[in-house]
C-alpha cells in the first residue's frame, strides 16, 4: 500500500461551519483519511492533512475544490498569510512506497483536472515545477489575489492548466509535490539570543549551512532561554539526527548545553528511525524490519 | 484500530508443502496479515508471525490447529529444538492500541476453545500464567512431547483447558501473552571475548543487571571481533537506548569502542522511536505525532 499525505491550505479560517463543510466533502471520499485539520483565525486559513492512495486523494481534492468554491470568495477574504486563491496551496508528500516522481505526476494529473473542470487556473510548484523561475511558492504568491489579474497579463505568468486569467472569487491555485516538512527546534539552557541567533545562521541553507534547514534564533521569554526553531525540508538529505548533533556542538563552543529538542506537529516514521539507526550505529538495518512497516506492505 | 502480534511456532520445519498448507490455513482467515514465516529444518520447526485484532488472530490460531493436528504426528517428529506440541507455543503480543490485558483475555479464549474443539490440552505461559511455577515456557516445556503423559499424571500439571493427558499425535499447546522480543546485538571493535562475556554478565538480569535483558558475549570468528548478544524482553521498561548506553560505557572501561549494533528481525516501530526522543532529548513528544500512527488512529 502506498501512503501519500496531502496537505491542502485553504483561505478560510473564521467560519468553522465553512471549514467543518470542506473536512466533510474530504471524508465522503472512500480511502482517504484527514489526519488533522485546524484554522488560524487571524490568517483566515486552514491547513489539512490527508492521507491516502493517489486516485483517492484526487478525487479528495476536487471534492474540496467543488465545496471551496461554492463558500470561499476571495474578494471578501481578509487575514494575515498572503494567499492566492480559495484553496491555496495543494502539496503532494511522498511518504512510504510511494516515489516522489509518482506525486509529481499525481499534483500534474490533479492540477489539469482541477483547471478542466472548475475553470481555477493552476501553478505547479515545488519538484512538480515546469519552470525553475517558478518552483518556490513565495514567487508564485507574490502579489497575492488582489495583484492577480495584473501578473497574470504577464505570459510569463500563464498558468500550467486553466484560463490565463484568474478565475473570479477563487483567484488560482498552486499544486505541488515536496518532502515532508519537519517543524523541529531545539531549546537551549541559556538566555543569550545572540547564541541562537549564530547558530542558526551557521546551520541554515541561506547563509551556508545545510542544503535543507530553514533556521532562525528566537528568545522564549517567558521561560527564560533561547531556541533555534527550524524547518527541515528534507529530512532524507539533511537528517534531523545531523542537525542536533552540529547544533549541540555549534553551542558547546559559546559555553552552552542543548536543554531539549521539540518536534512540532506530525513527523514520518521513517525520520525517527534513521535517528535511532544513527545513534544505536546499527548495521544493515532496513526499514521492512520495523513490524508496522511489514504490516502495511502486507496489506 | 488495535494491532496484535502473534507468533505460533509449529513443529514441522522439513517438508515445506506442509508448512506452505499451514500458511494458507492462515491467510484464509480475512483480518489476519501473515507478515513473515521461516523453517529450520535441524530445529524441524517453523516460526510464523501474524498480526490482526484479536477476534481474527483466534480464529486463525483455530484454523492452524485445525490444519496442523491434520498433518503433523509428533510420535514420528524429531528435530533439535524441545517441543511439546504440534503447535507448540502460540504468543500474543500487544503492538498498538490494545493493552497486556486484553492479550491475555485473548490468549485465554483462545487456549479454552482449541481446548474444546480439538480436545488438545493448553498451559498458560507468561504474562497469561495462572501459576507462578508455570509461567516459563522452558519449565512447562521439560520432558518434551515424549515425557508428556509421565508428567501429566502429576495434578501439578494439569491443564489450564482441555483433557489431563496429551493429544495422541499433538501432544499439548502453550499459549500465552508476552511483551515483543527485540533480539538486540551489539559488535566490539575487539576480539577479546573475554571483555564481551564480562560486559554481558554485567547487564543480565541473571547476574545481577537489568530485569528484561538476556545476555551472553560471543566471538564472530570469521570478522574477528566479538558480540553481546541479547535478547530485550521488554523494551519498554528496559529500552535499548539504555541497553546501548551502558555497552558503550562498560566497553570504554576496558578501552574498547562499539563498533555497531543489529537489530535482527521485526522490531515495533516504538522501541526505535523511543531510542530517537532519548538521544534528541525531545520534549512532550507523543506517539500521535508520527505520521503512520495517526494514519492508524484515523482507520
Amino acid at each position: 500500500m502506498a501512503i501519500i499525505e496531502c496537505v491542502p491550505n485553504v483561505s478560510e479560517g473564521r467560519r468553522p461551519a465553512v471549514v467543518e463543510a470542506l473536512v466533510t466533502a474530504i471524508r465522503n471520499v472512500p480511502g482517504v483519511r484527514v489526519l488533522d485539520y485546524s484554522s488560524d483565525p487571524s490568517h483566515n486559513r486552514s491547513v489539512l492533512t490527508l492521507a491516502g492512495e493517489a486516485a483517492p486523494l484526487k478525487a479528495a481534492i476536487l471534492a474540496l475544490f467543488e465545496q471551496a468554491l461554492a463558500t470561499i470568495d476571495l474578494r471578501t477574504h481578509a487575514g494575515e498569510h498572503p494567499r492566492l486563491g480559495a484553496v491555496d496551496v495543494v502539496p503532494f508528500v511522498p511518504i512510504e512506497g510511494v516515489t516522489m516522481a509518482e506525486c509529481v505526476a499525481l499534483a500534474s494529473e490533479t492540477a489539469k483536472a482541477v483547471a478542466e473542470r472548475f475553470g481555477v487556473p493552476v501553478y505547479l510548484y515545488e519538484e512538480a515545477s515546469t519552470n525553475p523561475a517558478r518552483k518556490n511558492l513565495e514567487d508564485i504568491r507574490r502579489g497575492e489575489f488582489e495583484g492577480l489579474a495584473d501578473k497574470m497579463r504577464n505570459p510569463e505568468w500563464a498558468p500550467d492548466f486553466g484560463p490565463p486569467a484568474p478565475h473570479e472569487s477563487a483567484g488560482a491555485s498552486v499544486i505541488g509535490a515536496r518532502m515532508p516538512l519537519i517543524a523541529y527546534n531545539i531549546n537551549l539552557a541559556t538566555d543569550r539570543l545572540d547564541v541562537a541567533k549564530k547558530i542558526a545562521a551557521g546551520i541554515r541553507h541561506s547563509s551556508g549551512g545545510f542544503r535543507f534547514v530553514k533556521a532562525m534564533g528566537i528568545a522564549l521569554e517567558d521561560r527564560g532561554i533561547v531556541q533555534v526553531s527550524m524547518n527541515l525540508t528534507n529530512f532524507e538529505k539533511t537528517p534531523i539526527f545531523r542537525v542536533f548533533e552540529v547544533v549541540t556542538r555549534e553551542a558547546a563552543r559559546y559555553g552552552v548545553k542543548v536543554l531539549e529538542s521539540e518536534i512540532v506537529g506530525l513527523v514520518p516514521a521513517a525520520a525517527l528511525v534513521a535517528t535511532a539507526d544513527y545513534f544505536l550505529q546499527l548495521s544493515a538495518f532496513k526499514s521492512d524490519q520495523v513490524l508496522e512497516t511489514r504490516l502495511r506492505q502486507s496489506e
